[in-house]
């Protein structure tokens, strides 16, 4: 299983250090060869090449299984919208150059955690959906820029019917393996793009009729997470929404540090936590690695497909949960362990 | 006082005749002149004419010192988003003819309604912030189109400086007269047009320094609604953004039915609750008149400037929630009043 490993920024590094401490644990036991690769990539890679996402580090990508990813993002790019070299143009130009055309975010409930959610329990108790999240079209990556005198700007969002038709598709097939129901997010009776979306959809569904498909528009997607989580199983949207909506349903949990996500790639494909770099905590030893871990769990699902990996990951995640091994942000009151012994615990 | 009077579809016509009640007895009681003049829109007006927003009804808005607004939409239209003619139309049509350039939404939090929150209580208690969205800009009013195989889609997001400014100024002045925080959501990591925003912003914020300014991305946004409310006090954003955001927003009130809104226009203003045509409720007697009742105070305060005749609205509003005379959707067990017995009370 050759692995490229990606830290990146902030507590990227340590949180990926717990999830390999388990990845190459689950290789031991279940005899896989775990090859792992480290690149540079976010803030640390512009500081040694100019670069945030090298070429050097998508060389090793494009020839990785998958891609463990930690976190990038350093605050002093943050006042400076202007600052010509940005971590975030390593993330999208990896998402761009590795195809990841499918960001997956599962949103889970873990009960010991349910008071840690800013919704009402009776809420969320039962809430467990997955956003699925065009990531490599829309007004991210269509022509930008400015007139002359700069003072007007625009951003061009674009979609093709062979993009929208893939991510659907992917949905689809998402929601044939849970519990059959898929939610389309668009703007169409506003955007050209979402009556695009909602043109092609309405022509996938045709083949998918053991599938519940419902269309909502975005802001009445934006309500109805807060409303009624429950209702939802799968979700798909494009980028733009979906980046508003995959973080905003990731707070309902209350467990953003346990969050995991796998953005799938025509190349390769990318695993990562949600919580980004979080640099207030960088070198403490404090930050929650189970996001990462989890990660790596969606990694052996999606990546390798060895599901029993998978799993004995989750169960130990779980474990660790029920016996309190966490850290401060879920410790409540309880002892906290540090990054590196939960780490530790785990494997 | 010159009041246009658009009722719409759906349940907007009873609201609006429970709104209007109270208009006149506070016109009444403070000796003003009004004047009301009904016209078509929504479905209603593509009934009667083919037209959402008729040219007639534009010319009574015009003229008017303001306008009082029901909802539009009817479920007819829902599912079939390639119909030529639709009701948002109108509404688009007349943010912009009218150069509504400015939408305001109050979060307000009712002490006897916070137990209707899908937020915890103690998030929720002390919640009071207003989110400022641009109205006549960006994506919904972009180029937008498709290639001649219309396998491909765009709409176009522009803003030009003197856009963002107006509505920024407008943001910091409303900030002033609150407790001075304006939190500046935006994408300025990825988007032209949020750079632009930005810059623009960055200036005025030289001019008023006595207000605390925040830049938040749009995802951050998302999740800081739900998980901090009380940390708003006044929040600005684009048009696409902001249809997100003020929705996500009016749900932690958990009081959707008494949500007001005030659009500012350079003609003149419009004032209109925020829940829509609510198509299942409509002609049953039962929709919560609050929302419409709260806009009409908005009318008098912003569009006439009269603050007692406002305030005097508010204040009954506020004891016909104390004592209980309220609508179904919000009578909790007890005795639920009609929407015509809600009007008649107050008035
Ligand atoms: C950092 C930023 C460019 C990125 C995005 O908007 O996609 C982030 O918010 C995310 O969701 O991964
Ligand atoms: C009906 C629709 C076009 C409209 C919008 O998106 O602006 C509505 O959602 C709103 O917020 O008033």
């Amino acid at each position: 299983l050759n692995i490229a490993v990606l830290s990146g920024d902030g507590i990227g590094p340590e949180v990926i250090e717990q999830a390999l401490k388990v990845v190459n644990a689950i290789g031991k036991k279940y005899n896989h060869e775990i090859n792992l690769t480290h690149a540079l990539t976010g803030a640390v890679a512009i500081d040694a090449t100019g670069n945030p996402y090298p070429d050097e580090t998508h060389e090793i990508c494009m020839q990785a299984d998958a891609v463990l990813f930690g976190a990038i993002g350093h605050p002093r790019f943050d006042n400076d919208p202007s600052a010509k070299v940005r971590p975030e143009q390593g993330l999208l130009a990896m998402r761009k150059k590795l195809g990841l055309y499918a960001n997956i975010r599962p949103t889970l409930v873990f009960p010991s955690l349910l008071h840690k959610s800013p919704l009402r329990r009776e809420l969320i108790e039962n809430a467990d959906f997955v956003c699925i999240r065009e990531l490599t079209g829309g007004i991210y990556f269509g022509d930008k820029g400015r007139n002359e005198t700069r003072d007007k700007a625009w951003d061009v969002c674009e979609y093709t019917k062979p993009e929208v038709d893939r991510i659907v598709r992917l949905a689809y097939e998402y929601a044939m393996k849970r519990r059959k129901k898929l939610c389309i997010v668009d703007k169409a009776n506003v955007l050209e793009t979402s009556r695009l979306w909602r043109e092609v959809a309405q022509g996938i569904e045709k083949e998918y009729p053991e599938v519940a498909t419902e269309y909502l528009f975005v802001d009445a997607a934006a309500m109805r997470i807060i409303q009624w989580p429950e209702g939802f199983d799968v979700m798909v949207t494009e980028n733009m929404f979906g980046d508003i909506l995959t973080d905003e349903a990731s707070v309902i949990s209350g467990s953003m540090g346990l969050m995991p996500s796998a953005s799938i790639g025509l190349h390769t494909s990318v695993f990562e936590p949600i919580h980004g770099s979080y640099p207030q905590a960088a070198g403490k030893n404090i930050a929650n690695p189970l996001g990462t871990v989890l990660s790596a769990a969606m990694m052996f699902e999606y990546a390798f497909k060895l599901m029993d990996e998978a799993n004995e990951i989750k169960d130990i995640v779980n474990k660790s949960l029920a016996e309190g091994v966490v850290t401060v942000d879920i410790a409540d009151g309880g002892k906290a362990f540090s990054t590196s012994e939960v780490g530790d615990w785990l494997a």
